[in-house]
């Protein structure tokens, strides 16, 4: 299967979706149309059983220059409320969607670009990305983007992203939390791979569940999310895959996943 | 005071409590025997004036590999929920009770091991110790124990520990502030001692105090936390231990302690 | 403008406000009329519209040992809550106002002092610089000092350092998150004067409003902090200097805040 449009290449291969961000000459800015189609991507890979991961990644030096500055010159406060509207529902279903979705981040990610990589359950990055919040320089805090930046790198370095707009690198951005791995950028796209296809190996029943409990917990005092965690696992542990996987390794032999 | 029995071995030493996980056969597994055991133990201490701070310690190559998997084969939802519900009141009694409590990791600590570590007050680890959450590998992702680790470590380092199961080192553990020191293995209890008896200094009234504030006020906003802790530290000057403390380092002599 | 009293020297120069902690003798404790005066200060900034950054140096070696020791002795329960009361307010003020509150650390932040760091938006510090919340030691747990350190460097480190009361050095503070940069001592005002210039060349308008979103968001779960800052972002969206900013980044020439 693969695909073509003016905005997103998708690809899938052995169960791995690959999107590429491809306006590369708008330096993948996340035009209200772009942010559209990769809902309604995101939405469909969550729906599909033949999906097991999804790597997000993006053509060209850039990776996403965030919002389209041409879309956001003298609109309606509804032309502003829809575009951001959009913009979390397609950052909210990246983290709602059962599979696996991993940044491969081969250039500078800025504004809600950033806030994508922020917002994806794993980030590789090339030894060449930069990461930054620079819409305070142009008069419009990256207000959005900071829910995820700063839940990821903490208060002071996301505040210091924030005010002053400079970028950092990939390897302080992985000292940080802001991604996971940092590799040269002739290995990105293999690493981002290897790490989509191990995990693919698990349950993709168990790997949901896994993730939605994750996005749910995070969120909660501790004593709830026990009490919510607590329930989850009691359920998992019922389940054919669990038991099957209990099995297999109590009897040294790889598991037979039913996806059940 | 010593003790031994099946599963823990208890050690009392100037008022430091060692509990030793005493199943290296079973690589430590956390039974249900096992865990009811822990948790009558830390209450037990909990209630004692005789006891200062708690290390938890284990037997063998392994610290723990999490709940025994002999016992969840077949069983029945209300077996499970009995299961996680112990396991989450031992982890839970371990911030709840007034001392410190250490882990001193020697070995691998996976799955509810790698939770028990997250939950101790502090952790200090071996080089040759290790962290993973494989539940997912066996189809039984690690729910409960990712409230603890996320909590530790942060959401994308949680995530990919979560989704691929891969282990972490001892270095790479204490650079994302899951355990707080690393030390050759045959430093590692020594060095768990000392920094129990350096914290043992303190008036265990104030320490007690300390600690039921600190979880306290984990889960709550900024404002609520502050209205709550500006209280907790107004009483705390009132005591007894407070006015001779402040009165000691300003006469530059050393304090004693009422425990009040 | 400059002014000199008993406990702060303030100097303005070029919209940059300097307030200096100037008890060095008392180890620049923050005494209940301390706190005032640097409440009432920050207030006052906070309402200028001639100052667009701020930064909090200390004179001497100390940067500040927190509370005041002197004033805590055999007080009653009423002038506990007050001196409290006036310490999280202040601490809440430097989040409050719209322009940037930057920590130039040049020596020992303890206690309440190690608080007033990791209160402020962001920090800068010397080489030479330590950390601590040695309460425990005096019996005073540091309790209120403990809301902001927990939330800057995490759980176990928060709770290592609460509960030994030993400091951390500049570096370690660095890679915890306590503070952001870490310079030698004679290119510490410079380094937080630069930082407070590059920060202040955005809108004051935009800086603001950054602002009080960041702090508005960070205590909300995922889900409302999306729908408080797509809301802001589209207000801000609207607003003359973020048209400005657009205008000018597109038409590659540099932009006119006119503050509004």
């Amino acid at each position: 299967m693969s695909g073509n449009d003016e905005n997103l290449i998708v690809e899938v291969d052995q169960q791995i979706a690959r999107i590429t961000l491809n306006r590369p000459e708008r330096r993948n800015a996340l035009s209200l149309a772009l942010m559209r189609e990769l809902l309604d991507c995101l939405r469909s890979f969550g729906e599909s059983r033949e999906i097991s991961a999804v790597i997000l990644a993006a053509a060209g030096n850039v990776f996403s220059s965030g919002h389209d500055l041409s879309e956001m010159r003298g609109r309606t406060i509804g032309d502003y409320r829809k575009l951001f509207e959009v913009c979390v529902e397609m950052m909210t279903e990246i983290q709602r969607i059962p599979q696996p979705v991993i940044a491969e981040v081969q250039g500078v990610a800025t504004a809600a670009g950033c806030q994508l990589v922020a917002t994806c359950d794993l980030a590789v990055a090339s030894e060449t990305a930069k990461f930054a919040t620079p819409g305070v320089r142009i008069g419009l805090f990256c207000s959005t983007p900071m829910v995820a930046l700063t839940r990821a790198v903490g208060r002071k370095r996301a505040l210091e992203m924030l005010m002053t707009g400079a970028p950092i690198d990939a390897r302080t951005a992985a000292e940080w939390g802001l991604v996971n791995r940092v590799v040269p950028a002739e290995q990105l796209r293999t690493e981002a791979e290897n790490l989509a296809r191990q995990i693919a190996e698990a349950s993709p029943m168990t790997l949901g569940l896994g993730k939605h409990a994750f996005y749910t917990q995070i969120d909660l005092d501790q004593a709830k999310a026990y009490d919510y965690t607590r329930e989850v696992m009691s359920l998992n542990a019922m389940a054919a895959d669990a038991q099957e996987g209990i099995c297999a390794f109590l009897e040294k032999r790889p598991p037979q996943w039913s996806g059940k």
